[in-house]
């Protein structure tokens, strides 16, 4: 897999690109609006079923700007462990119960851990081929049982069902297994330490204390997070990756409310005080191991720099981003795919203080997936609404970026195979 | 739920919106041609896995024009038991390992048995969204084991997992169970008998004895049908559905390339060869059992009507059609969404020998889902495949409708709660 331009290439290549497709943007498609966002607290939702957490989701996204849902015009629906965990498919048919629903295209999609920033793009499909001018993407995932715990192996199990086949042989938990083996080759290639990747976690957990929504509420120093002690410990045998190197088992929703100028008007939502989705990309790299890259992910970069396009900037213009930390790597690696960092670079960018809330980018404020939370299907949806929160100068004062205009997402669902990336524009 | 307008309305309603409708078309969407379709035979594919089909599908459908799938731009994919059958997941990464398919916009949907259908929708919002002009869809479905067996109560469990969690109570096989519940009711509703509905399994295998894709190539006379002897029995004790109401557990895939003008001139087919998709509509109706009216699934007749709409066309001008049979009353009831039939005369449609391949409309002249097989992926990308087949005239002699100009589809998941329909316009 031969990748023609290097990513530090990124932001000329997007600048030069951007005027082209800028101008195709305003000649053939609508501008997308975030007309309204809202989550659950991500954590335990203890008996809450997965019709209740659509019923609640549709109705506190429409309970923020006061409108009945009879007004949307679509609707995509995302979930990554719903058969696995909950013998539950057609989820679209559940979201069509919630009155006011009935009788609208309405489906679900499946892009495994991207799948909620593929409900949001589905959205955005939909209102570009003309079906309507108002859509909602809902994305929900309840991980834990009905008294909040969580069964490690089964979820290890179900989440695994998103790797190659021909990659599960000997691992019992799949996916850190996957990711411990990419922060081994990460930190190989580019002389990476894991203090270096643990700097990512301290930072986020850092974060998630002055989040209302996350999951972890607890004080986490480098110390702690390099010491094998309590919790943490290495979780497979010779292989760097360590408890606070991961993200958590999370119950969680969260929808939103995307519409076209048109559609804004007929929600009574005035355009001046809304983020615009001004950019988009989406690219799948192939599962099979043997045909993967995961130091230069080829349609990670590829949809992250499609997105810049779009939007018309280059990755010097957003202030503010939320990226894909299911692991710490990822955390160093999509820094570098959002084109602030060079390759190898991502975690120094975090040890330096780049990515804090006053950093040259604040990059995950909401404590990212390691410790917001990762309730799978949702957190797609999670990432873009947060950063639109951030763009409104909606969140907590001390996460909150100053004179943030733009901000990016990259939401990745596999290991680095299929990525979603949004660029978005604040009110202007 | 209140449905303003009666089904036997239909003709007039689309007519009166189909100027509207068409105008509207003509001005903002672009025309949609299917460029390639291609299909396994239906039955058993044996060690076949999912890749493989997965690299079959793409491999078949672009030798039928010649291309490389380089050419394509986007795909989309469907399957409905990949993951309670075969523990898979993020299917679109293993379209994205075939060759040519790399890093490009790729997505899973899932309406359960109508997923394939959406997967060409999906294709469809792509191309009016403006992401190229070249999409594919993929719908598999792997039900039988190695050696073609099949494991009825396994498939049944995983097909179960598309009804309302509410309504699976004392039900073994809970789709048969449900469906043998709406032919009671519907039955009851219209006075239809055992021998009426049992007529169209009657044609359809009789059809699908023509039909070299087909899975059951064996006669099957009225007097079989309603008879219980051999394999004929009552699936559930008290309710009138028996073996020959029901459709197949099918291993198969299928596949098709939408593409716009332009593509086509990429892909150098023809626009004069092509069928366009004139029409399309997409609608859900509440999964949960108190909120449907089965006898009149008002989702259904919108998305219906909608394609209709768009088309500009009314069910007068159809000739054809391949609607959504996975037991003999929804044959009836789709007769009547069609709108070739008023509510409760699906079945007399059948019976009057209206619907074979010399009838008013031939419809299911593939054999349908009973006799032909429902590969569930594949089931609804195959249906507007064979639609289209009937309008190149591509079907063997005695299957082929003559003069067909115009065709529809219908392809619902779940007990008729997500529905996709189309309205195809052979070459002009």
């Amino acid at each position: 897999m031969v990748f023609s331009a290097g990513p530090n290439m990124a932001p000329i290549e997007a600048r030069n690109r951007g005027s082209f497709c800028r101008i195709q943007l305003r000649d053939t498609m609508k501008p997308i609006y975030i007309a309204a966002y809202h989550q659950s607290k991500f954590g335990k939702l203890l008996a809450m079923t997965q019709e209740q957490m659509i019923a609640a989701a549709v109705a506190g996204v429409c309970g923020e700007i006061g409108i009945t849902p009879r007004l949307l015009d679509s609707g995509s629906i995302a979930a990554a462990c719903n058969f696995s965990l909950h013998q539950q498919g057609l989820l679209a048919g559940l979201l069509a119960g919630v009155p006011g629903m009935a009788t609208k295209p309405l489906e679900a999609v499946e892009n495994a851990c991207a799948s909620g920033g593929q409900a949001v793009l589905s959205g955005i499909y939909k209102l570009q081929a003309g079906l309507g001018e108002t859509a909602i993407a809902v994305g929900i995932e309840k991980m834990r049982d009905n008294d909040g715990r969580a069964d490690g192996k089964r979820v290890g199990e179900a989440l695994g069902y998103f790797s190659d086949p021909a990659e599960r042989d000997g691992k019992t938990f799949v996916f850190p297994h996957i990711f411990a083996e990419i922060m081994q080759v990460y930190s190989r290639a580019w002389s990476v330490s894991e203090a270096d990747l643990a700097a990512i976690a301290v930072q986020e957990y850092a974060n998630a204390r002055h989040n209302p929504y996350a999951q972890m509420k607890v004080d986490l120093t480098l110390e702690q997070a390099t010491t094998i002690a309590g919790p943490n410990r290495y979780l497979i045998e010779g292989l760097p990756l360590k408890t606070y190197d991961c993200s958590q088992i999370t119950d969680g929703y969260a929808a939103m409310i995307l519409a076209t100028e048109e559609g804004l008007a007929r929600l009574g939502v005035d355009k001046h005080d809304c983020v615009e989705i001004a950019g988009w990309g989406q690219a799948v790299d192939p599962l099979q191991h043997q045909l993967r890259n995961v130091l230069e992910p080829a349609g990670a970069y590829r949809a992250m720099r499609g997105a810049y396009a779009m939007a018309g900037i280059s990755p010097f213009e957003i202030q503010t981003a939320e990226i894909h930390d299911c692991f710490t790597v990822m955390g160093a690696l999509g820094t570098e795919i959002l084109g602030n960092a060079e390759p190898g670079k991502g975690a120094a960018y975090w040890v330096d203080g780049n990515a804090a809330p006053d950093g040259i980018c604040g990059i995950n404020t909401s404590g990212g997936l390691i410790a917001k939370g990762h309730p799978v299907g949702a957190t797609g949806i999670a990432m873009i609404g947060w950063a639109a929160w951030q763009l409104l100068h909606k969140v907590p004062a001390p996460l909150q970026v100053k004179a943030a205009t733009h901000a990016a997402t990259f939401n990745i669902g596999g290991p680095v195979c299929a990525s979603v990336c949004t660029v978005l524009r604040g009110p202007q």
